[in-house]
C-alpha cells in the first residue's frame, strides 16, 4: 500500500510571498526519498481555522502523515502547535524542563541585545514549551521545539510532525524526527520508488512531448512510469518515478531520449550544470574568472555558490560602466566605439581581459541589453553576447536574443554562460549543434 | 461580506521545488489589492484527481474565486483546463479560430528550431485550443490561452480563472482577466482594505511581539487590526491589514512602533532597502562600486537588479583570490599578511580600492568566511567584515558573525551591506545604534 503525506506551510508572509518557501520543496524531496507519496503542499495564513482546515483536508484524503512548517515562533500569530494539539484532541501542558532548556538557548540572544527586557523574552517564548499530551518533543535547533503529535487515541488519522519555519532549524529537526519510533512506525509502510532525472539544454519542452509519443509508438510502455517534464530557466528536466520492477521499461525510455537528444542532454545523474562546471575545473586543475556587464555579477555569484569555490574561481570584474570595461577589464576603447558595448568583439575582449587581469585559465565575457530600456532595432532588448575563451585557444562564442523582462534576461544569461563553459570544458551535450 | 479566494498552483516540478513558485505570491498580492481575502495556496502535482480535490477543497470552504496557475502546456501532464472543465461540468470543444491563432504564434518557435516536425508541434498544441462550454477565453501571451470558467449553471460555486504557469504569461493575462465582465461581477462584492508595511532591520522578531503587548497594554485596540510579523533575511516586516474605518487605531499602533524602534525602522511605505539605496544615489548624483570576497558578486548583482542601475552602479571587483585582491582591487599585500584576508583592514582596503579603481563615490568592501570550511577559533565561519566608505570621508564599518550555512552567510551579508550603504547615505534608521 502506498503511503501518502501532505505538507502544511503556515505563515501569512509565505502565502503572500514576502518569504519564499523553501521548506515545502525540501520536505517533498525527503518524503519522496523515503518512498512516501507527497500529493499536496498547502500554504495557509496565520489563522487557527485555516490551519485546522488544512489538517482536515489531508486527514480526509487519507494521508498517513502531515508535516507542518512554521508558526512556532514567539509572536502571537505563531499558533501551529496549539492548532495541531486541538486537531489531535490532545490538551497541552507546560513542560518545565523544556522551558528551562529554551531559556538557556536564549542566553545568546539576550547577550546580543542587552537592552531588551528579559521577562519580555521569557514570556514570548514560554508558549514554545507547551506540549500536547502524548506528543514526542524534538529538541530545538533554534529556540522552538518540534513535535510529533499522534492522532486521537483509538483513531487512524495522520501523525502530524510539527517543525519550525527557518530552514536551518527545520532540516536537522526533520533528521531527528525520522529517528523517532513513532514516525519510523509510519514510514515502514512506504513503498520504495526509483527516481531518475534527465536534464537537457537548448530544446523546447514540446520536443519532449514528441519524444514521449515516439517512445510509446515504439512499444515502450511509458504509462508504467510516472514521467513529469518541466522547463526551468531554459533547461528541460525529465523526471521519472517508477517501481523497481519497471526498471527495464525506464531503461528503454531513457534510450529513446538519448538517441533523440544526444546533443542537448547534459545530465543523467542529478548533477546540475554548476556541479559539472565545478568538477571539470577541479579535475583539470584550472581556474575561471568572469567579466560581466548585463549580468552584474550573477555568474560570479553562481560560480562561488559552492563550498570550495576558492579552489577554481579567481574572481570577476563587473564592468557595468564602459569606463570600467576599459580601465579595469582592459577592453580597447576603440572596440566599443566601433562595434558598440554589446558586440561580439567586446564580449571577446571582456573574456580575454578576465583571463589576463585575473590570471585565469578560462574567461567568461558577457555583454547585453537587459532592458527594459536601451534596445534598438538592430540591438533589441534581450540581445546578449557571450564569449567563453580558454587560454589554450578553445572558445565558445554565441549571441542570443532572450525573451522576457530584465530578470529573465539576467537569469537566463547566467544559465547560458554556465552551459557554454560546460560545453567548452566537456566537449559534448548541453547545447544544440549549429 | 468578505470575498474569499484560493490559488491552485499545479505542477509536480513546483510541488517538489525544482521550480520555485512565483505565481502564488504574485496572485496573492493582486487579490489582496482587490480586497479579496486570500486564504490558501494549494500546490498539487500533475494528477487529475489531485487538481480536482484542490478545486473541491476551495469550493467546500465557500471560496468565491479560484485562480489556477500552470498545467496548460503542450505535454501530456498538462491537464488543468480539462480538470476545471470537468469540475464545472462544462464539456470542452475545439475552438478552431483559436487553434489558428495559436498556430500563428508558433511560427516563431518553428523558425527557431527548423528541424522539428511541424505536425508534432501542431498535435501537442491542439489541446490548448479546447474550450469549456460557457467559458471566456483569455488570449495567449505565450502559446496557451487562459480561461474564465463559471460554476455549473444554477449553482453558486466559485468562478475558476485558469492561467498558464510562466510568470511572464500569467501576469499580463491576469491583467486581461480582471477586465472581463464575468470576473468583474465577482470582484464587485469585495470589501476594500488598507494594507501597510513597516520594515525594521537590526532587531529580533521577539521585540515586535513585545511591542504588540506594549501597544495593547497602552490601550491600542490592536485586535481590530490584522497584524502579521515575519523575519526575512534579517529584516523584520510588520504587515497590517485593516478596514478603512480602523485607520486611527492603525495610526496609534504605528506611533508605538515608531517610538520604540526609531533607530531600526527603515521603511514605512513599502520601499525595500534596495529602492532606498538606489534613490539616495540617484538623488545625490553619486555612484557606487563594490569589491567583494565572500559574497562573490551578490551585492553587485543586487545593486544592478533594478532598471536604470547603470546610472549609479560603476561596477564591481569580485576578489575571491587574494592575488586578485591585491592586483585588481589594490589591497596592499602587507595588510593581508599582517591581519589576514578577513579583517577590518582588508575590508577597508577593498572599499577604498573599489572607489579608486572603479572611480566611484561610494565603495563597499566585504570579506568573510562563508564556510563550511576555513573557520578558526579566532575567526569562525560566518565572520564577515564590512566597510562602506564615501569619498567625502563618511564611513560605516562593522563586523558580524552570521549564523547558518554558506547560503545564509552570503545572503545575509548582502542585505547587511545594503543596509550599511543606506545608513551611510541617509543617516538614520535601519541599524541599531551602538
Amino acid at each position: 500500500m502506498s503511503l501518502r503525506a501532505g505538507i502544511v506551510v503556515t505563515g501569512t508572509e509565505v502565502l503572500t510571498g514576502r518569504v519564499v518557501d523553501r521548506n515545502g520543496p525540501w520536505l517533498s524531496d525527503r518524503l519522496t526519498e523515503l518512498g512516501v507519496e507527497h500529493a499536496y503542499t498547502l500554504i495557509v495564513g496565520d489563522r487557527p481555522q485555516d490551519v485546522h482546515d488544512a489538517l482536515r483536508f489531508f486527514a480526509e484524503r487519507g494521508c498517513d502523515l502531515v508535516v507542518t512548517s512554521g508558526g512556532l515562533g514567539p509572536t502571537e500569530d505563531d499558533l501551529t502547535a496549539q492548532v495541531v494539539a486541538d486537531f489531535q484532541q490532545r490538551p497541552v501542558a507546560l513542560d518545565v524542563p523544556l522551558e528551562e532548556r529554551i531559556w538557556k538557548i536564549l542566553e545568546g540572544v539576550r547577550s546580543r541585545w542587552p537592552d531588551i527586557d528579559e521577562e519580555a523574552i521569557r514570556a514570548a517564548n514560554r508558549k514554545q514549551a507547551l506540549v500536547p499530551a502524548g506528543a514526542t518533543v524534538l529538541e530545538p535547533v533554534g529556540t522552538a521545539p518540534g513535535l510529533l503529535v499522534p492522532p486521537p487515541d483509538g483513531t487512524d488519522g495522520p501523525l502530524v510532525v510539527v517543525l519550525p519555519g527557518p530552514p536551518r532549524e527545520l532540516k536537522p529537526m526533520w533528521g531527528a524526527a525520522v529517528e523517532e519510533p513513532v514516525l519510523k512506525a509510519v514510514l515502514e509502510r512506504a513503498t520504495s520508488y526509483e527516481l531518475r532525472m534527465l536534464r537537457l539544454f537548448g530544446i523546447p519542452e514540446s520536443e519532449i512531448a514528441e519524444t514521449l509519443r515516439v517512445a510509446r509508438d515504439g512499444g515502450v510502455d511509458i504509462d508504467a512510469l510516472e514521467i513529469t517534464t518541466c522547463l526551468r530557466g531554459g533547461e528541460v528536466e525529465v523526471v521519472t518515478r517508477y517501481e523497481p520492477t519497471q526498471a527495464s521499461i525506464y531503461g528503454a525510455f531513457e534510450d529513446v531520449v538519448r538517441a533523440r537528444h544526444a546533443d542537448t542532454l547534459f545530465s543523467d545523474d542529478g548533477t546540475l550544470v554548476d556541479d559539472q562546471v565545478a568538477d571539470a575545473l577541479l579535475g583539470a586543475g584550472e581556474t575561471i574568472a568572469t567579466a560581466e556587464s548585463c549580468t552584474g555579477g550573477l555568474v560570479a555569484a553562481r560560480l562561488t555558490n559552492r563550498p570550495g569555490a576558492s579552489r577554481y574561481v579567481r574572481g570577476a570584474i563587473v564592468a557595468y560602466d564602459n569606463a570600467v570595461k576599459t580601465a579595469v577589464a582592459g577592453v580597447d576603447p576603440a572596440l566599443i566605439d566601433e562595434h558598440g558595448a554589446v558586440s561580439e568583439q567586446v564580449a571577446r575582449a571582456l573574456a580575454a581581459g578576465a583571463i589576463a587581469r585575473l590570471d585565469a585559465d578560462v574567461g567568461v565575457g558577457i555583454t547585453g541589453i537587459a532592458g527594459p530600456d536601451g534596445g534598438t532595432a538592430e540591438k533589441p532588448v534581450g540581445l546578449v553576447w557571450f564569449a567563453v575563451l580558454h587560454r589554450d585557444g578553445r572558445e565558445m562564442v554565441r549571441s542570443l536574443v532572450i525573451p522576457g523582462g530584465r530578470d529573465d534576461v539576467r537569469d537566463r544569461s547566467t544559465t547560458v554562460a554556465l552551459h557554454l563553459v560546460r560545453r567548452l570544458l566537456l566537449g559534448t551535450g548541453g547545447l544544440p549543434e549549429r
